[in-house]
């Protein structure tokens, strides 16, 4: 394959002219420069920055269409854009000029069949948003996919994300994602499968779009599935180590008649609990690894048994200051803590940028791992803590950062932290995708075989190479 | 794109006698004509059988490379087949002359990761030995997606199935098939992914072979999950009719609190319990519509709880009956009434022929897509029954035959309930795939664009078309 031949500086100019009489209305299309710089950085992570040439603002699937026409035209390239939470630099631009498809005022919720328990919106939508709109509406439905707190839907699928449910409900690359709308980057649009919950008429193109990041085609609008609300409670507990917190995961997740009531489980450090403690203002927990866990049950009495049982598995791994919420409000505000964790990570190292970075291992291996990521990080000297799903073997390392020195060392660090994930059968990136950041790491992780597959399949959708260019294939 | 261009006669001769020398083992390759009959006609449908030219059961995965790898020097086309139980002619043979590439020697499992809850396989080994192995070697964990009793891993991958679990555990399609090794139609050999439960390392290929019916490649290796063993238990209850049944289970799977304690919900008509009574040679059950529940809890004593709950939603409704097995012995029983429901079917017309069907609609128009297909099979006046999976708005009909005549109305009674599904919505196949029954189908409910893709990427990876051709795509 051939590097892409884009446009000159002049056709572009052309192209950001049609652009504005394909989007006439007011706020359709901006080259104010302070747009081009917020859309092409990120304060979440640490990549270059590259300013997009123009922002565009569509409102419709026709909408975006007539920007992906343009941009065949010219042979401009185009980036998707929503939420803009994504940490590996996916969303910025592309040094020789791009186009940025802001996504934000696509940001309906378009149906809500609640007999089916599922949902039509476009990709702006926010899934706080979602979950918000149907506890106003009194549906005891919910979506279970819960990254960052401003993630939103487009975003989210072409991220391959996943957060803290996963443990219950899987991720992104399950099955809450029913079908998608999408315009592919010849303009063409595809609805990619029908409503109902099952389909086996042939290979699921939906799933294609999920984890692309926008170098696939651009979703204007998604089915996805809910599940019911169920009653939940919080608990945390301390251990002397995270080895022994990881094996007290491991025994609780296969244990028969629990293992299933377990929604979510998040292993932190020390260090986090120290940053908690510093955040709250008080001593509110002990400063040792520890775990949060959140249960599910069909009833408070259900949730108290299953409690009581885990509570055991910990104490005969270790555990101690096993502390179960006494009601919702506590139950919400212990949840809050580890939620919170970027805020409060941040608090470690007053007026320090965090490097938030996350590999996945199968989860025996995770102790392992964790173990050696801490005494490298301690080793090196920076300030940082760890957070993970635990129950997944999904870690992440926030390393904080003030000097380019220090910087430096965060990238080594993160760095080896890959390599070692992948020493041990597992991937540069659990959740937060692949952008500019990880695509380095693809073939050693994958095989050149399996990333060769990939990149002809993208040249296959995309010959000219207009969408998304430089992100998530290796060069 | 042009038809493809195989070999000729004398092609295929000359590939089969490399294909011996290739595979020089005892049983290695055949050509006796009862092997070539028996791979290319299955008992479970009814479109036309074609022979293959010859079957080869490879050891490995570089034993299906050497075949693969002389099936493009003599452009002979490749058929897969592993468990045979696919019911829309996904493994029948090519009608110009096809290599059978038989799996069954490639059934071992090659390791078994409890700490991690995954297990590594080959692709002829079946869902219930993988379940039967590992409560023999008592380890509390089992493989949820369970299709037809004889179906095998590779089959289940290709064919995107799933089964009664669907409602707790989600299908093929799901996160259970962690990662695949498969030899493409090239000849190369990829892995799809690692062994970690989670990743966003990009779109995940390992999607793009589930539901792909063997046409991009065959799997010759698969690393699965596992989910912990619960505590289950199994009711039936009946229902003035299909709508009310319907309805109590909608109101069941959203409810909170015990929607989640649902791992089955199958709904069963009143031919299929006059069938039911009539193999069991005795009045087990009301001969009306009816639901067989099976729930899961962390305890016993949360089962009953949720039973308890679940039967007072379904009086609700209508429902009387309610009957809770006594114990795990009547709960297997109980269950084994329903799985075993296409013998006990073809009892209601002695040695008649059984064409099985399914299509899959969003379950709130379930109720409709059942009532109306009862009434068009009633007026048709070929026996029949319905049974289904109801929590997922997926259901089977069971149309049964003897002449040309009675398949000929079966046939438009079959063309009929898609057409109904396709209305509401819903897709021409839940589970079974597509093979040569459902093709005719795929337009209409995923429209040119999205079918065109799917070539497309065909095209990509097969651009000599040789991989069981006549399958899944549309003509």
């Amino acid at each position: 394959m051939t590097a892409p031949k884009y446009g000159t500086a002049e056709d572009f100019k052309l192209a950001i002219e049609e652009l504005k009489d394909a989007l006439p209305r007011e706020g359709g299309v901006s080259t104010v420069q302070a747009d081009l710089v917020i859309h092409g950085e990120s304060p979440y992570h640490h990549h270059d920055c590259v300013d997009h040439s123009v922002v565009v603002y569509p409102e419709s699937t026709e909408d975006v269409v007539k920007v992906v026409k343009i941009a065949n035209k010219y042979k401009m390239p185009v980036v998707p854009y929503s939420g803009a939470t994504s940490l590996e630099g996916q969303v910025g631009g592309y040094s020789g000029g791009c186009i940025c498809v802001d996504m934000s005022e696509m940001d309906q919720i378009l149906a809500i069949h609640e007999a089916d328990a599922d949902l039509v919106c476009q990709p702006g939508v926010g899934w706080m948003t979602i979950n918000e709109t149907l506890r106003d509406k009194g549906i005891p439905l919910f979506f279970p996919i819960d990254p960052g707190p401003s993630a939103t839907i487009g975003g989210m699928v072409s991220t391959g994300c996943s957060g803290t449910n996963a443990v219950r409900y899987g991720t992104a690359k399950g099955e809450w994602f029913l079908n998608l709308t999408v315009v592919l980057p010849s303009g063409e649009v595809i609805k990619t499968r029908r409503r109902s919950r099952k389909s086996s008429a042939g290979f699921d193109l939906t799933k294609l779009f999920i984890g692309a990041e926008g170098t696939l085609g651009i979703i204007t609008e998604v089915t996805l599935r809910l599940a019911p609300v169920l009653p939940t409670t919080v608990a945390t507990v301390q251990f002397p180590n995270v080895a022994a917190a990881a094996e007290a995961v491991r025994q609780t997740i296969n244990l028969a008649g629990v293992g299933a009531s377990v929604q979510c489980v998040e292993l932190v450090d020390n260090n986090f609990m120290v940053a908690l403690n510093k955040f709250a203002g008080k001593r509110k927990y002990l400063e040792k690894d520890g775990l949060f866990f959140k249960f599910q049950g069909h009833s408070p009495t259900a949730l108290k048994e299953v409690a009581k049982i885990v509570k055991g598995v910990c104490e005969k791994n270790g555990g101690s200051g096993f502390k179960l919420a006494s009601g919702p409000a506590e139950a919400d505000s212990m949840w809050d803590d580890r939620k919170n964790a970027l805020n409060i990570g941040l608090s470690l190292y007053p007026d320090a940028k965090g490097w938030s970075t996350d590999v996945c291992v199968p989860v025996s291996k995770l102790p392992q791992l964790v173990h050696e990521t801490k005494k490298d990080i301690a080793a090196a000297q920076i300030p940082s803590m760890i957070v993970g799903h635990a129950g997944d073997g999904n870690f992440h390392a926030l390393l904080l950062y003030k000097t380019e020195e220090e910087l430096d060392v965060a990238k080594i660090v993160a760095d080896r932290m890959v390599k070692r994930a992948l020493a041990l059968d597992g991937t540069c990136t659990g959740e937060h995708g692949v952008g500019v950041g990880k695509k380095k790491y693809l073939v050693e992780e994958l095989g050149p075989g399996t990333v060769g597959l990939m990149k002809k399949i993208k040249h296959t959708m995309d010959p000219l190479g207009l969408f998304n260019p430089g992100k998530l294939y290796p060069d």
